[in-house]
């Protein structure tokens, strides 16, 4: 079966902007932190955010945090979100929890040609029917999921400050990065910026956030056309 | 003007011990996180969370984190906190808000002493006036400050995850850390035990902890009495 | 192919029990670090960081840090590798290498059943024909790439400092961790010990650093027995 | 006795610029990273590292490391520096070692003026006395050093990274930084250029790096000049 991606934003930081403004604003003032908070009306939260996020100051912003459910995603994906460090994590275990019945993400490219998602399927069913054969010759689990493909669904809980995620925004919304990271990374944004919309509001790569391209000859050529 | 510390948990992640349990599960359930989070009970939660802590696995309460609003301390004390890296700051800074009255951290030690107050007094009321005089000669602030004391009062904002604080508490209300930032740490511990029960439990010095001490020599000597 | 891990040393901090001597010494002296480096005997160095490991100071051993190019492990071990998130990595990308050739790693539970050894090469073969099938029909590397398996060969290059290698190894070479990424963990210790032997003297799990064992009822006993 | 900024490049990783290369180019090849060592010739490793940076793929540079010895810094300055989290710090203690003949940083404003000077080393002279007065008392150094100055010298060793480096360069070069560190991280910039040219070659504040400057009403206009 396959699997479709699925991000659910479990908890967050409550008035994440409003913690963020006073943060920013003690580093200035000889005010306490809640004398701050009193003052710091909803219009002056924003305008001071917005201010903070156009001069690129963004160390006050990690004190906010963001807790996703993550599913249907391939162990593809997760391999490549698993390298942002600046993170936490619990994934599911292909040691621990039993794959004897699979999903498995299927590349939309793969999908759109009939005769290379029949390759496809049927490498997926003869991983499925290869793993069964394994557990049922009394292999582990930890052994048997060895032969399983970079397809297969995973689920993870993941949390990220906004500093952390701003910065994978930047990377994983880029055109050059692979499609279904750059999916689950755009799930993600649509699901904050609601929540802190001055702190996202030029979230994504670089041409979207600074108006600059670095990726030289591999640009997407977004900013040039 | 002699400071007192001072502190307020200004957010925290809701139901953090739920977030944690559901984390948890997900490592080895079939199941998606929502699912796991509707069958947890407060029952299953605290004795999931107890029994996690207990097997020492503390990634799962990396998800939570704790933002504080610190005041009252000492910058000797803050400069020991900022050493602190998995956690995120907002400091007042001595460059950009005036110093021309501030405040200050009595050592108890010398404040039982009428002698060494005094002597401690006069000090903080000298650094006072010389700081003055040099605002007075157009100074910059951030030059003038190099003559405050490590006594001066600051202030921060202050976020770390569970995990984090729960190696905070280990280290800084050992009888080893200074009684500044013990006295800080069990302010905070006090904080955040009703809020995370079962994860803060055992929060403390490995002595409390783990029933060890590791310091030789130096230890304090409780666990051997 | 059956891929053979590999692991070589390729650089690391030069002197490094020297250096972590004189940077811990330094906490406590009113020498400069020059100074204390010029009285730094090897004998002296090798006392005074037995000494530190034995408290449990280990924060100087941070400042030295070991480069591996890690070969012939599959994506399941270097999906829990990369976990260690203080570390640095530069993984060989299935999006960019093509894998018209991918070796894997055969787990020994498997090869030694023949039957499932067959099932598994079989399985192997598969993956290999599909892929290369799917690159004929004009699919790209990274879409392809999603029916390869788990046991696929990978390459990486790996840094750590002392601090966070003696976490992994004591996470990694712990019976609870899986047989793969545990030789990896074996062998990259016995590179490291030669170079640093008071640091890495008693690295391993817990029971060995410090007789002790959390892992309760999913202990390997070797503690108890 | 004010005391004067001295930094030393302890220790580094060996031959940094052939790793960096070798580690970048894994990523991309199906060599594995001694091969692809043996095939680097100099230029290849300069033009190779040079194409990297330009293209801001900094993750390579994360493997090599540069330890320095610190002294005649400010506490001032040091509470700055160890805000810097990608880091690694062993710094001189002010509870262990006796400050009965503290040293102290002079700011250069106050410096040019005799009369600002004179009110500075006053009250320096009045710290020292206070402080030796508060010993005599029979007070602990962790208690009698709350009333030194910022100013008192101190010494750290700190390693970072590559990455880490270049971060710490663009913000604490700018002229938006306080002199002191400005001073320390263009000293530590001119000691790692000669030793990893093509990586430090654009190292600096984001106008000398990337021709751009967020600071908005604070620039130092050196741009639009």
């Amino acid at each position: 079966m396959t699997a479709t991606p699925h991000v659910i934003l479990l908890e967050h930081t409550p008035e994440p902007e409003r913690i963020v403004a006073a943060a920013a604003r003690l580093c200035y003032s000889s005010s306490s932190a809640t004398d701050l908070l009193e003052r710091l009306t909803p219009e002056r939260v924003q305008s001071f955010v917005s201010h903070l996020m156009s001069m690129g100051h963004e160390s006050p912003i990690e004190h906010i945090s963001f807790t996703f459910a993550i599913e249907g995603i391939s162990r593809a994906c997760s391999h490549q979100l698993v390298r942002h460090r600046i993170a936490s994590y619990s994934q599911q275990s292909q040691r621990y929890v039993n794959m004897q019945q699979f999903e498995f993400v299927l590349p939309p490219q793969i999908a759109a040609s009939s005769e290379a998602a029949a390759v496809f399927s049927a490498q997926m069913q003869g991983a499925q029917e290869a793993y069964d054969k394994l557990i049922e010759l009394g292999m582990q689990q930890e052994d048997a999921r060895y032969l399983l493909p970079n397809a297969c669904e995973t689920k993870l809980v993941m949390t990220m400050n906004a500093r952390s995620l701003l910065n994978f925004f930047a990377l994983r919304i880029c055109m050059r990065a692979q499609w279904e990271i750059r999916a689950l990374a755009s799930q993600m944004l649509e699901l904050v910026q609601p929540i802190a919309p001055s702190i996202f509001a030029k979230a994504g790569p670089s041409c979207v956030s600074e108006g600059i391209c670095r990726e030289g000859d591999l640009s997407c050529g977004r900013l040039s056309s």
